[in-house]
């Protein structure tokens, strides 16, 4: 097992602490998919878990769950005591009450998170043994065979970096002048679709080994349906309006223009195709369900002005900062704020559309 | 499983951050201690762990190794490296090379500890899966059955609180003008060992339910040999000389007479004797080995004012910062690194004593 790989990863965690800008104060939106993620994981875990398996009835062996991308909470200590309720209700529908099993959960993500922060607004009763692990879930973070059950929600469209291409002013999918690939000439988006293929490739094979026989692997990630073009989604518009702010910025020579040139994000968002495709090429889990949710009072956050330019910031900041200095954070938000105005009639329009893909897989 | 009694802990976790004053640059006696500790420990695994035993040799199961109240590192990362290679040895000369597992270490210490130096300072390379586990000790931290090792160095003489008594004014315990029992009168030890010996049970009982039969837990604690008086002991020099650094400024008037007499240190050194006691009372765990070991260079950290003084500080930083304010750190430990002079003779004649205990336990 070797760790320095960690290093290559390009992406940064969500902002910790608890101020006014943190993830933690900020993070309505994955909130409330999670929210309207339970009713669909519930119903998964009653019809598909298979409880009366050996590795899951075993007396002496505790059940247990990792959150993928946890971040600092409180949403991951929901989105955990919703499974455990549910793997309880399924146990006890089998007649198993009395087996139902110690749970230990395994909240995770790169080892710069702010676990002091997750650590210390645990919650004081909880019905399970808590543990944090660091590191990118692009690799193998647990022993072989030793969980029952992975949730990674808004965790997956992380790259594990930028594509090298992208950054290269010789390649043609160079992306001058642009910070992300959904409304980027299609070579970007070819190069963005290769890393992501090859990074959830990575992390299939990873949650694979993890994973007992019979466990499952439940996905929710940004997304967008197979018929629409990728510069008419919601996403391409909240990042359009990034792009934008960051521009105007250049343009004032507030940041240099080559600082934007070299600046993409390295996230994905793939679609019900695309996914289907990656998973059964890995060909270790078996798709149990692939649908769209979209919870309207999560839709919501990006259509106010102020909710949505807290969102981005307690998503953003750490990766902005750290290309284009700390010094312009403050001025980024409060133009990016003035300009959702200008944006908002496309984000009015953008609204309605699909834009979270609910995957559970089981594996073989 | 309630958590909510943590905030009755009473203890403060060593100086996080890796600074002039951290705990991460000042624990070399720490150090030199688990150094020491490792051929002990080297030997105890060859003769004693039972690597047939089909709760090690399970081939889908890791062995899971636990590093009790290890603070931000880099000892403890030395300590559990020491263990995995003692029990690859132990695989090894059994002809079970083959079978030698995954191993998953986990990292303990208070909630307030500071786990993202810990994590941020993991070996990139390491032999195995790391987690960090928030909490007290003194309560059950693991599944049942979930861990083969436990250990934990200098972390056990750490008090769940104060013993009520000692702060009471009406009791014949009331440690008015004292810091620590050491030099106390009787009445004071005797409500230290008390609850020495109920929060040591509480641990016991909890490692017990966590180990699966036949697992091993180390305890490396501080100490003295059954024949010498509490007050003739190194850390009774120690503390004296700490607590008549305090008493020195509330004669000054920099600190409040009345904060000294409210002020104990939640720690307690035991003899063999009362381990022994304890222990066997618990009834949980057999004795495969007691012993006194005494690294003459760990010991030495006492004998140089400097040394002494920042080892001083990286571990009761916390707790006096809470009870007298952060404002009077500097000035203390400027008056405690003098003073230091001044109790030379009676340190250097300490020194020799037996002060750190080696125990070797197995799971019945």
């Amino acid at each position: 097992m070797s760790h320095s790989r960690d290093t290559m990863v390009k992406s940064c965690p969500m902002n910790g602490g608890d101020d006014e800008y943190s993830y933690t104060k900020n993070s309505m939106f994955q909130k409330e998919t999670i929210s309207a993620a339970k009713e669909i994981i519930d119903k998964e875990i009653a019809q598909k878990l298979d409880v009366k398996n050996h590795l899951f009835a075993s007396s002496s062996s505790s059940f247990r769950i990792a959150d993928l991308g946890c971040s600092v909470g409180p949403n991951t200590f929901i989105a955990m005591e919703n499974v455990i309720e549910a793997v309880k209700h399924k146990y006890q529908s089998q007649g198993l009450t009395s087996q139902i099993p110690e749970f230990q959960v395994f909240f995770n993500d790169q080892d710069s998170n702010d676990f002091n922060t997750l650590f210390r607004s645990l919650p004081p009763k909880r019905p399970y043994f808590a543990a944090g692990v660091p590191g990118s879930f692009h690799y193998q973070l647990f022993p072989t065979s030793s969980l029952h059950f992975i949730h990674a929600s808004h965790a997956l469209h992380w790259l594990s970096q930028v594509p090298n291409e992208v950054v290269d002013e010789n390649s043609p999918a160079w992306n001058r002048g642009k910070i992300f690939y959904l409304s980027a000439p299609e070579e970007v988006g070819k190069a963005y679709a290769a890393q992501f293929a090859k990074d959830v490739g990575m992390f299939l094979d990873a949650r694979a080994t993890e994973l007992v026989s019979g466990g499952m692997l439940v996905l929710i990630i940004g997304s967008f349906r197979n018929e629409i073009s990728p510069s008419h989604t919601l996403a391409s518009v909240l990042f359009d309006l990034l792009e934008s702010t960051l521009l105007d910025m250049a343009k004032e020579g507030l940041i240099s223009k080559a600082r934007v040139d070299s600046f993409n994000l390295p996230m994905y968002l793939a679609t019900p195709n695309e996914m289907t495709e990656i998973i059964e090429k890995n060909g270790r889990f078996k798709i149990e369900r692939a649908e769209f949710f979209n919870p309207e009072s999560a839709i919501k956050v990006f259509c106010s002005g102020q909710a949505c330019t807290m969102h981005f910031r307690a998503g953003f900041e750490g990766i902005l900062s750290k290309h284009f200095g700390s010094e312009i954070i403050d001025e980024l938000f409060h133009r990016h704020s003035k300009k959702t105005e200008e944006f908002s009639s496309r984000l009015q329009s953008s609204s309605d559309e699909g834009t979270q893909l609910f995957l559970a897989l089981k594996r073989k």
